[in-house]
């Protein structure tokens, strides 16, 4: 993950372009490619996404519009002043206080709704 | 970012979810927390967003929803069989070959508009 | 349609709300809204979608998610001088020469993938 | 907005387009649409947001993609089996109980965060 945080604020910072990064903009840029990304799965039932996904170049589509994503998440930590992988590793541990094991496993209920 | 790979693969395996795992519903779910993430900034201008993001707990929150997008994108990567961090140093390195830097720098127009 | 626009444009005015609806920040909420109408459907499979739109409260639901996104369509088309019924309409007509019927029917390819 | 309900609703069975026409994929739709509204604004500034918009053919391009919301949204509703325009001017009302004009005025607050 550090290697890919630095090749990406090396490739913002060889062009300049970190004056553009202000947050709001990055989010509504993490949303954009998000939909282009659930666009690939667009009127596809279980079936058709399965057979789509068998083809190297959809996949490969897929994996593009992922790291769409991810590169603007890591521009966005960087805006904000945030070290993404640490504040995932943290939203970890508090997901598994929301969903304990024995509560949550092979139920797929939003943890307010589990019973207590 | 192996060792969170591992992390929210744990996570979910634990919790025998897996099987709810398909790669449309976690687009969506990528699209979805892209959108709370982007509600943080909603009607803010720049001065507002900056001020906002001064004070420690509504960085916090902003850092938990982009941790929401990034456990997601790892959730999906895994479901389609890609290794996320190449497909993203892999997408970096196209994007150079995009924006070189020459006529890149400080433009923030799209490549396609860039001129040859 | 009138009737609903001069409701919508007499909601806002009624409390000065016309200074803050800057095209973009609606465009971001059109976004949003259309993200909790989605979030509805979310790990649904089709027979779970059909169950859930059985319970009426749960129609109701889905209904105030679509008339947010409306109300803020129609909002923005008064932000940005259009008459939105009207840009439907010519948009409907452009449709119908891209998907003409004869090619179109029971067919949900998209346009430019339609054998000409 | 009768008219309208019926020339859309037309246009889609003259197609035999209402087999694809499940609520899941058409709030997919509406958010990937929404998505494509809200990228004609990305990465501007409100000034050149007024001047990007005083240019005919950009305020076209902004109503087409308002008006593929709203006809996707006058889709769904006949999916769902809902009626749109009294659907909105239902919220409407709610809003008006949630936002009353006294100390809503001049106030964008979200409507729990206003003085009782």
């Amino acid at each position: 993950m550090d290697d890919l945080v630095k090749a990406v604020l090396r490739f913002r910072d060889e062009r300049d372009w970190r004056q553009f990064h202000n947050p709001k903009d990055l989010a509504i840029s993490i949303s954009l490619e998000a939909a282009e990304l659930l666009e690939q799965f667009q009127w596809k039932n279980p079936a058709e996404v399965e057979s789509f996904l068998a083809v190297p170049e959809n996949r490969r589509r897929v994996g593009e519009e992922m790291a769409d994503v991810l590169i603007l998440l890591i521009s966005l930590a960087d805006a904000v002043g945030l070290d993404l992988a640490e504040t995932a590793r943290r939203k970890l541990l508090e997901n598994a206080r929301k969903y304990p094991v024995e509560r949550a496993k092979g139920n797929a209920k939003k943890y307010d709704a589990l019973a207590p």
